[in-house]
């Protein structure tokens, strides 16, 4: 299938494109009141990633007022030890939480071998759908949490301020985190190959909690499983390469390693200079980011100003996908989102011109 | 006076030292149930704060159960702001907050002009207090927030997921944020200042929410308020050099421009390796840190480990003043401490050999 705008899917591999391309992470949320009533609708949050249908709504909802680039699947990144019998939910106004926890060796031994694609058929199901309804406008792409960003929820039992019962877990059992961290390895894999063969164009692996750890803790803890699962991943879908996003939050210090694993994107967060970030990591990657999320609460004006210094940062030629450094927040103006995409596009013509 | 312990200062200074120092931010604390119990009579954490007398005490107490090479000043980093007439308060379980705030340029100009050095003589009459009772055995800490640190909190009223509203007044209104910042680099210049004509040794201002900025907002915003200061400080005092340490927490990308202020010292937090951050500043200044406050939790056998790995990263040789990468947290069992402070004493004679 043609597609009808792959400037995502070229500026991952580096090839020419007319303007940067942009996407939001969480572009289809909460600052939308059209997706406060489809959520409204579905009840809770989990129904909502669960419905096929009303996950393709909400996926639609931002491409239908914005011109995105790309569309994102809906759904959770915590959707993989749901299927391994945690019992994911949502309080209100809270975080994730599970109804289980893993504690010990014992409870990594006694979770069940399950078949990760067929558990997860509601979010393969969503891909095939949102692909129809894309028919061939934008790219879409999939998505997992990484292995230690799963591992945190699981062993803490919900978000935490300083992760202490996962870290201590780590530093006194670095076997059974090992194991833990293997098999969801292996579960990750096998998601993001489904969700590939069922339409997505690129996945993004969200390491939402590696930034928290020691630069040693980090490469034997996070990015090794993260490499296996690149390594690991169809490599062609459709005629086309799929490219792989990495997106360590606050990992800035630990980019050229990010690269080194056969990644196409970098993810990077606000507190990264783009400009710095391409000089260290040079050819190995493109990059993904970086406006500080909290811009969106500023004027139109001003947030046209801080996309033109990140174009300016970034400088000429392919390689940089725009978004913001981490997930947009309730509160935004719909209109400043607007602005927002409409800079990227307006203001990075120059920086395209061979 | 001699000091009978000045390891901490040599190491600051890059003198020579028999082991190498340490202390925790946050070492006297809620851990310890010597200071539950008497923050327990003193009532409210501000009116332990304000009595000279039970704020020496529990300066004291850390030191009478571990060999620490340093006290810290028991205070507030929010002192200033208090001071400013906008209401510090506790409520319980919860951070601090502000019954006034900061929200346009006329609330900055409605600022009181106030003599901070006068208006805190709570703050430098416990510094009397505690130089008496500490009678030479080891050096006094003094510190206060950054100016950066302190306006996020004047402005927002309390912490913050994503300090949204700090960062729009940042972004929007950039002179009415410069002129906050200023009084308030002026603030802690004299603030420190004071504490040092009290008896204060060295002192550290506290950067906590420096590294949710981009790195030009970190550089205009925070950085260059800090470097006033470090230049607006008593160099001298007793005969004695009075070193400043910066620590910034999540700085690690900026490391360089830290140390190019003329601190003495530059606090690390532990998602940087302490070796890599020697290489990168290497003679400008001494390094604070950085252990992992949750090693804590683990074992005494893995913290020891731990510390061995940092003291192995840092190498020979002085200019490393051991610490955590943050305060320690309240659960942490004080056996775990002891282990912790031994393990660097013990494990770092051999670095020290010339």
């Amino acid at each position: 299938m043609t597609l009808k705008n792959d400037r995502f899917l070229r500026a991952l591999l580096k090839q020419p494109v007319d303007v940067t391309p942009v996407w939001m992470m969480r572009q289809a949320g909460r600052y939308l009141p059209e997706y406060r009533a489809t959520r409204e609708k579905a009840g809770d949050f989990m129904s909502l990633c669960q419905n096929p249908q009303l996950a393709c709504e909400v996926t639609m909802q931002p491409l239908r007022r914005y011109p995105f680039d790309a569309a994102i699947l809906f759904s959770d990144i915590l959707t993989i030890p749901d299927a391994l019998g945690l019992g994911l939910y949502f309080e209100t106004g809270e975080g994730p939480r599970f109804r289980k926890v893993i504690r010990s060796a014992a409870d990594v031994d006694s979770l069940p071998d399950v078949n990760i694609a067929a558990e997860l058929s509601y979010v393969t199901d969503a891909v095939k759908v949102i692909r129809r309804e894309l028919d061939g406008s934008v790219p879409l792409i999939g998505f997992s949490g990484s292995p230690w960003t799963l591992a945190t929820y699981m062993i803490e039992g919900s978000g935490s301020k300083d992760f202490r019962i996962a870290k201590q877990f780590m530093y006194d059992q670095p076997g059974a985190m090992h194991q833990l961290l293997q098999r969801l390895a292996n579960a990750v894999t096998d998601y993001l190959n489904a969700q590939i063969e069922a339409g997505a164009q690129a996945v993004q692996i969200f390491d939402t909690w590696g930034g928290i750890l020691t630069p040693g803790a980090y490469a034997e803890f996070s990015l090794a499983y993260m490499e296996q699962i690149v390594k690991g991943l169809i490599k062609e879908r459709e005629g086309r390469q799929v490219p792989v996003i990495l997106f360590t939050k606050n990992g800035g210090l630990w980019l050229e390693k990010i690269a080194q694993t056969g990644c196409h994107g970098v993810g990077l967060d606000w507190t990264i200079g783009i400009g710095e970030a391409r000089q260290r990591i040079g050819n190995l990657a493109a990059l993904q980011g970086n406006m500080d999320p909290t811009l969106l609460y500023a004027s139109p004006a001003t947030i046209r100003k801080e996309v033109g210094s990140i174009l300016a940062d970034f400088g000429n030629g392919s390689g940089h996908v725009f978004n913001l450094g981490h997930g947009i927040t309730p509160g935004v103006d719909p209109e400043h989102v607007a602005a927002f995409v409409e800079a990227v596009h307006e203001l990075s013509i120059g920086y395209h011109q061979e």
